[in-house]
C-alpha cells in the first residue's frame, strides 16, 4: 500500500501539471530530479532512509482474539537505533476490540495514557485499594497508572471500540513493558497459576482441588464476547467514583479533547490539544495529547516544534508528509567518525494513510498535505511538553518574519522587502490550501499571470 | 548452601502431604510436575534463570581488614543485563566493623542511605564546611551525601557493627561508585600522596621531609582497632550537632525506623515502613526503606509494586521466595525478535537466608514464606517510591474483590458467588500462615473436611 | 605543543631545585620516580591515559568561514567512554567571528547556555513569537532555549568575538546535537529549500520561479561579513526588548559574571561563581557558571566538587592540572571484572594553555597551578548544580581539620597537634602561592631552615 502510493503520487503531481506552459514543466522536472537526487532515492529508498514512519509491519502483536487485538508498536530504539533512541523509554499501542465485548483485567509496568479514536466503551480502574468505573467516547483522554489493575468493556452493539496508548516504561529494561493477567489471557494462564500451589492455597485459604477448578472455567482470550446484561451492568457503574470523595482526591475522570475549544481553526482544518492545565494527571508524564483534523486537500503550514517528539498516528484520511532531516543520508559511520560537520538537509517524505504512525523528532521542519477529497485526522502525543513551543516557518505567524530588515538583508542576501515578499507573502495561517489547491487558484488568476511569470524568470536567468 | 536448600524443600513438602488421600497425592504430584516443568527446572536451571537473587558470590569486596569489611553488589546491569538494567545506576553496600574499631574517613562519588542492621556506633560527616556526628544504632536510617567525607566507630565491645547501604551513583558511568580515603585505607595510599610532592608542600606549606613522615604514619587498612579511650572520645561528640542551627537547617539527624508505629501488625508478622515524610533526606533520592519481621512459618499475602523496584536484604531467619515473572525463560532472542508476543508467567522460587539479596522489579506478582521455628527478618530499599503503591493479591484487602460481580463472572468464568470464595476466601491481613501451617489447620478440621474435599474432586472431573 | 610541554615540565622544576643541598636531591629524585611510576608513564601515557583533558584535536568542526569558525567538542561518551559517559548527553561549543562580521540565523535541537570570553556583539532569539536582542561583552551568560532561531553580530571593528557555548542535547540520540539554517549556512542550503517545491509554492504562497530566484542568493556561508550600516541597524535593537513585559515575562537579559562579587579573592587570585539564583534561566539546566582569575605563580588549593562535573575550558595564560583518579590505569577488564576491589590513585597531570578543556568528575581530588608570569584565566560550567558544594583538602577551610582529635590521631596515625601542623599549616585560603613561589619564599628564610630539615629528616629515617 504505502510503495504504490509513493509511486503514485509523482503521478498524480505531474497529471495537475499537465496544463503548464511547456517552459515551466521543463524546470519544474529538473527540479523533481533535483528533489529525488537529495532525497534518499524514492521507494526502495524510503524504505530504509526514512527512520521516522512506520506502518502495519513496525507492530508487535500482544492480544490476538477473535474478538479484537492488541498491538503495540515496536521499540523506538530498535525500529531507529541512530535517530530515536531519546525515545526509547516510550511506546504506542492500539486496542481494536468487537462490538459487546469485555477486555480482560490487567496490569502493566508502564504508565499510560490512553486516547479514545472510536466507540463507546467503560474502563475500570483498580487503584489505591477501590475501583473507579468512567464510561469512554471518542476523544477521550485518560490516564492509567502503572501497576493499575484495569478492564474495558465495549457498550456499543454495532461499533468497534478503538483506543491509542501512549506507554512510559518503568520496568526492567527501558522500553520493555509486560501485561499481567489476572484472570487469564491471550495465551496465558492468570498469574496466580504460576504460584506453587501450595503456597496458593496458603495464601488464598483454599483447597488445591476449588483452585483447580476455579481456574479451570478461565477462557485463554484476552477479549471476550459478553452478554448484554452484563455489559449493561458494569456499564450501569461507570462514573459513580465521580461522587466521590473529589476535590479531595485529584480527579481521574477523563477528559474529553474534543470538546475543548480549538486553539487553532479555519476553514483549511482545526487542532485541539490537551495538556496538564487541562488534564492534571499528564503533568508528571510531561505529555500533551492532540488532534488535528485538516480538511481534503488542504495543508499544515511548514512548522518544527521546539523541544518535543511529536508520535502521530492517522486516525482518517490519507495525504502525504514531508520531514526536513539532517541525519539521514549522511550515513552512520561519518555520523559517528567525522561528527555532524556537514550540514546536507535530506527531504523524507511519506505517504500516509489510516494507521500509519510517525514521529516528528525536534526541531525537524515537516508539512503535512491532506489528499483531496477526505479530511486527514491525525492524533498525536507530544514530550516533553513542558516548554515545547511549536513554530511556524510560513503563514501570517511565519517567526522569520521577525527579523530586523538588516539581518533580512544579510541573511538572505536580498532586499528587505524581497524577502518579506516571500517569508511573508502567504497570508493565511496554521492551516492553508494544500498544493494542487493552491496551483489551482494561483491559475485561476488567468495565463496573463503565467506568462508574466515565465518572462520574469527568462529574465532571472 | 541454596542448592541443598532447593533440594531439600520439595522433600520438606512431601514430608507435610505425607497424610494425605493417595487420590490427592496423585495430583499433588501432577502439581509438582506441572510447576517444574513451568519453572526454570530445578537448581541448575535456578542458577541461570532467577535474575532477582543474589548470593555471596554476587559483591565485589571493596575493603577486606582483620577487623571488618566492606562489599558492594556487582552492578544490576552486569548481574542481570536483560532485566535488571532500569536500577544500574543503584548499588547496594554492605559494611561489617569488629568491635571498638574505626572506619577509616572517606567520601564517595554517590548519595548514599545507611540502614544499621546491628550494633552500637557513630558516624561523624564532614559536610557544608563543618562536622556532625550521630550515634547509630539497630533501625537506624542516614543520608550520607555524594562527597561528604565520613567516618564511622564501633562503640560496642562485644558486637559487631553492621551497616547496608543503598548507593545512587552520579560519577564517570552509571553505576560505578569510587571511594576517596583522605588518610589511606585498604590497599591504599591517601590520595593526598598522589598530588606530586611539589604541590603537595605548596598545598600544605609543609616541606617534604614532613610529610613523607607524616604520611609514613597512616596504616594501609580501612578498618582499624581503636583504644577505648579514642572511641569514648568520638563518641562523646555524637549528637553535639543536634543542639545546632536546627530547624534553620534541614536535620541530618538519623531516623529509627523501628521506633515508627508499624504499617501492618499481626501476630504473623509487622511491617515498618519510612519515605520523605519521616525522613525529608529521602526525598530527592525518592526511596523509601521497611522493615519487615516475619513470624516463623507465616508468609506474606502474594502482593506487587506498581512502580517502585525492591531491593531487599535478609537481616535474619530462612525461608523462600516466589516471584512470577513474564520475561524469564522467553529467551533473550525471543526478548528481542519476536517482541513480547506470548504470555508465559515464570515462578522463579529460590530459598532465602541470612544475606541473601533479591530484586522484585515492579508489576511482578511475589510471595515470601518464613522457614518455620526462627522468624524471618528483611529489610528493603524501594524505588521510585513517588506515587508507589504495595498492591495484595490475595486476603482481606485483595485488590480484585473490587471487582463488579459481572466483570468477575466475565474475568473468571464462574458465578461471582464462586469467585468471591476464592478472592475472598482468605479473612487475614498481609501476614497469614504460611503453607505449612495453614495445612496443620485445615487437617485440624478432621478427615470429614478430608472426605468431603474428596468426593467434590471426584465430582469435580 | 602538549607533548612538548609535559616533557618542558620537570625540566622547569628540575631548574627551581637546582640550589638544593643534595640530600634534598636525591629524595626529590626519588619521590619524582615514583611518581612517574604511579602516573601512568609520560607523555606517551597521558595521551591515552588521561581521559579528563582534551585539546584541539577532540573538537570537530561545524562551521568553517573565511570570517569565523563553530567548533563542538566531540562526545564525551566517545572522548571517554568509560570515565564520562555520565555527561554524555552534554556538549561544549566554541564560536569565534571576526570583527564586523554576521553570524547566520539557525535553530539547534538542544538548549544551550553562551558565556562570551571576549568582544563587543549583539545576540537576536527568536522566541514566543517575537524577537529580542541583547548587545553582548565579555562576562555575558545567555540562555538560547532549544528550538529557538538565533543569529549575532559582531559589532567590534578590531576585535575578535569568542563565545563558549554548554550545549544539553535533547534530540535524535544523547549527545548529538543539530543545526538547523533559515537562510541557508555552511555547506548548506536552507532547510526551506528541502522541502519539495510544490509544497513550498503552497506554504509560502510565492511562484517557483519567484523561489528559485530568492534562494539563489544566499551565502553559502555560517559566518558573513557585514557591512558598518547593517551591523548598526541591528546593533541598535538591542536591549529594545527589555523595556517590555517583564516583569511579567521571566527576563531573558543576559546576566554578566564578571559584575558579580567575586565568591572568593586574594591577592593570588578571585573567582566569580553564577547559579539560577543569580539568572533564574540556569535553573532547568540545573547547571552553574563560573571564571577563575590564577595570578601568575599562584595555584588553586587542592579541592574536589562533591556532586558536580566541572566542564572548564582555558580562556587565557598556561598552567597545569593535577586530577587525582581511582579509575586510569586500573585497567578497562579489571574495572569489569574485578570491580573496583584496589584502591591505587593515579595522578593525571597535564599541561594546560590557551584553548584547553578538562573535566574534573565528581569526587575527584584536583588542582590547578598557574605559570609563572601571565595569568591563568579559565572558566567553567558546573553540573548538576543543585546541592554541590566545593571542598577544599587544603588551607585555612581544610575541611579536615573539622575531625575530632581523636579520629585523626586514629586516621593518621600521629598525635593530632602533628596533625594539625600539616592539615592546617596552609593559613592562605583557596588561591595560594604555587610550588615554585612557595619555595622561594621557604629559602627566604635562609640555610638555617635548610640544615634543620636536612638533620631532621635523617633524624627521620
Amino acid at each position: 500500500m504505502k510503495k504504490i502510493a509513493v509511486v503514485f503520487l509523482p503521478v498524480l503531481l505531474l497529471l495537475a501539471f499537465s496544463l503548464l506552459s511547456t517552459a515551466e514543466q521543463k524546470r519544474e522536472e529538473e527540479f523533481r530530479d533535483r528533489r529525488l537526487s537529495r532525497n534518499s532515492g524514492g521507494p526502495a529508498g524510503e524504505e530504509t532512509d526514512n527512520p521516522y514512519v512506520f506502518g502495519e509491519e513496525s507492530f508487535e502483536s500482544r492480544v490476538r482474539s477473535e474478538h479484537g487485538r492488541v498491538r503495540v508498536l515496536k521499540k523506538f530504539s530498535s525500529l531507529s537505533p541512530h535517530y530515536l533512541s531519546r525515545i526509547e523509554n516510550y511506546r504506542l499501542g492500539l486496542l481494536e476490540a468487537d462490538p459487546l465485548t469485555f477486555i480482560m483485567p490487567t496490569h502493566l509496568d508502564a504508565d499510560s495514557v490512553f486516547y479514545v479514536i472510536e466507540g463507546e466503551g467503560a474502563i475500570s480502574i483498580l487503584h489505591e485499594g477501590s475501583r473507579e468505573s468512567h464510561s469512554l467516547e471518542r476523544g477521550d483522554i485518560i490516564r492509567v497508572w502503572s501497576g493499575s489493575i484495569f478492564y474495558l468493556i465495549n457498550k456499543s452493539h454495532d461499533r468497534k471500540l478503538r483506543i491509542v496508548k501512549l506507554l512510559q516504561t518503568g520496568g526492567t529494561n527501558p522500553g520493555d513493558v509486560e501485561a499481567f493477567y489476572s484472570a487469564g489471557g491471550e495465551e496465558a494462564d492468570s498469574y496466580y497459576q504460576s504460584f506453587s500451589i501450595e503456597l496458593l492455597e496458603a495464601a488464598l485459604n483454599t483447597r488445591r482441588d476449588k483452585l483447580q477448578r476455579f481456574f479451570a472455567q478461565h477462557k485463554k482470550e484476552g477479549i471476550i464476547k459478553a452478554s448484554e446484561e452484563k455489559i449493561r451492568a458494569i456499564a450501569q457503574q461507570s462514573g459513580k467514583s465521580e461522587g466521590g470523595p473529589w476535590p479531595f482526591t485529584k480527579s481521574k475522570k477523563p477528559f474529553n479533547l474534543l470538546r475543548k475549544r480549538p486553539s487553532h481553526q479555519n476553514n483549511r482544518g482545526h487542532v485541539h490539544e490537551a495538556d496538564s492545565n487541562d488534564y492534571e494527571q499528564l503533568k508528571d508524564l510531561n505529555a500533551r495529547v492532540a488532534h488535528a483534523n485538516i480538511s481534503g486537500g488542504s495543508m499544515v503550514a511548514a512548522f518544527f516544534n521546539t523541544r518535543a517528539f511529536r508520535i502521530a498516528l492517522v486516525e482518517q484520511g490519507s495525504g502525504y508528509l514531508e520531514i526536513i532531516c539532517p541525519h539521514v543520508g549522511r550515513g552512520e559511520e561519518k555520523q559517528r567518525e567525522r561528527g555532524q560537520g556537514s550540514r546536507k538537509y535530506t527531504r523524507l517524505s511519506s505517504v500516509l494513510s489510516e494507521g500509519s504512525v510517525y514521529v516528528i523528532p525536534p526541531g525537524h521542519p515537516a508539512s503535512i498535505v491532506a489528499g483531496r477529497g477526505k479530511n486527514l485526522q491525525i492524533m498525536c502525543f507530544e514530550m516533553p511538553a513542558e516548554n515545547n513551543e511549536l513554530v511556524f516557518l510560513a503563514g501570517k505567524n511565519n517567526i522569520l518574519r521577525e527579523m530586523e530588515d538588516a539581518a533580512k538583508e544579510l541573511a538572505f542576501g536580498v532586499a528587505a522587502k524581497a524577502a518579506d515578499e516571500v517569508l511573508g507573502g502567504q497570508k493565511g495561517e496554521v492551516f492553508l490550501p494544500g498544493p494542487e489547491e493552491w496551483r489551482e487558484e494561483i491559475r485561476g488568476h488567468g495565463d496573463m499571470a503565467l506568462e508574466y511569470s515565465v518572462l520574469e524568470v527568462s529574465a532571472g536567468f
